[in-house]
């Protein structure tokens, strides 16, 4: 992979041409299979278990990765076709901007989930809280780190008002299939 | 954009032969030029400024993303070439497996840092405690929302030693140029 020659490109912003070309590294098994009344985010997933099955290539990747409880994953919304740039989320009424939301119809698809880790074995690390279908394709696994992920004093515009919805209301509908 | 083209594949995991492809959705500008001597982490670049300059096709995307504080940015490394499955990161002197670690050079380069918002202006976001380097191509914004992205009683594997260590001391070096 030679990331120097992506950035050799035309647009007015310099990267308008340029594409981006990933390699995923394995699969997420989950039980959702259908893109409807899956739950929305992994903390309305409590014990939802999954496998990640890493491609054996990568398997060295995972030395010591099972001394941390918790992983983000990146990866990608396969099922997802094209994107809105307004779009009303699951949990409002009224449309914003694709970037003040985390809706997966977006440019690029791409999802990030931090699941909890439960075991390694081999190539398959077993997770729980999964909130993604199953066969999603995986980019990469990063440690959850609290002193570098978690964010204190945030102001969250207009996700305000429903700061405390129960967990068992945050569930997909058909509005991105 | 179909993305249901890319899962007709033929490896043993159904993804090995998969490519996704992305297109960069606009730049970041940091006064970071070099490698070296970065603030490797969002925590670390307190008070350093940078904007995002959207492709201005996007910038309806943008609608509400005021009311934010902090922006989690998805992007590429896009100065790192190649990658290694276990790396000494820059908080250790021991290797540890690419998954098990934050660190550039990795599978796919993608990198991942909440940031402040400070203002928008049109299709330009004012950022701060910018980490990554100047014209880094930005490939999602997603708004930070601590109910879902914040986690606590984590196990933090080979960091844990690391957990009191200054900021000022989160600096990379050129290990990964």
């Amino acid at each position: 992979m030679n990331t120097k020659d992506e950035t050799n490109i035309n647009s007015p912003l310099g990267v308008g041409g340029l594409q981006i070309i990933l390699n995923p590294i394995g699969i997420i098994r989950t039980p959702h299979t259908d893109v409807k009344n899956m739950p929305i985010q992994p903390i309305a997933a409590e014990g939802i278990r999954g496998t990640i099955e890493l491609l054996p290539e990568y398997a060295a990747g995972l030395k010591d990765i099972e001394g941390f409880s918790h992983l983000t994953l990146i990866y990608r919304f396969h099922k997802i076709e094209g994107y809105e740039l307004e779009v009303v989320p699951f949990m409002d009424t009224v449309a914003h901007g694709i970037f003040a939301s985390k809706a997966p119809k977006r440019p690029n698809a791409i999802g990030i989930s931090t699941v909890k880790l439960l075991a390694v074995e081999g190539s398959i690390l077993h997770i729980e809280q999964v909130d993604m279908l199953d066969g999603t394709p995986l980019i990469d696994i990063k440690p959850f780190y609290p002193r570098y992920d978690n964010r204190e004093n945030v102001k969250i515009g207009w996700l305000e008002k429903n700061k405390n919805l129960p967990l068992d209301k945050l569930r997909s509908d058909e509005r991105f299939k």
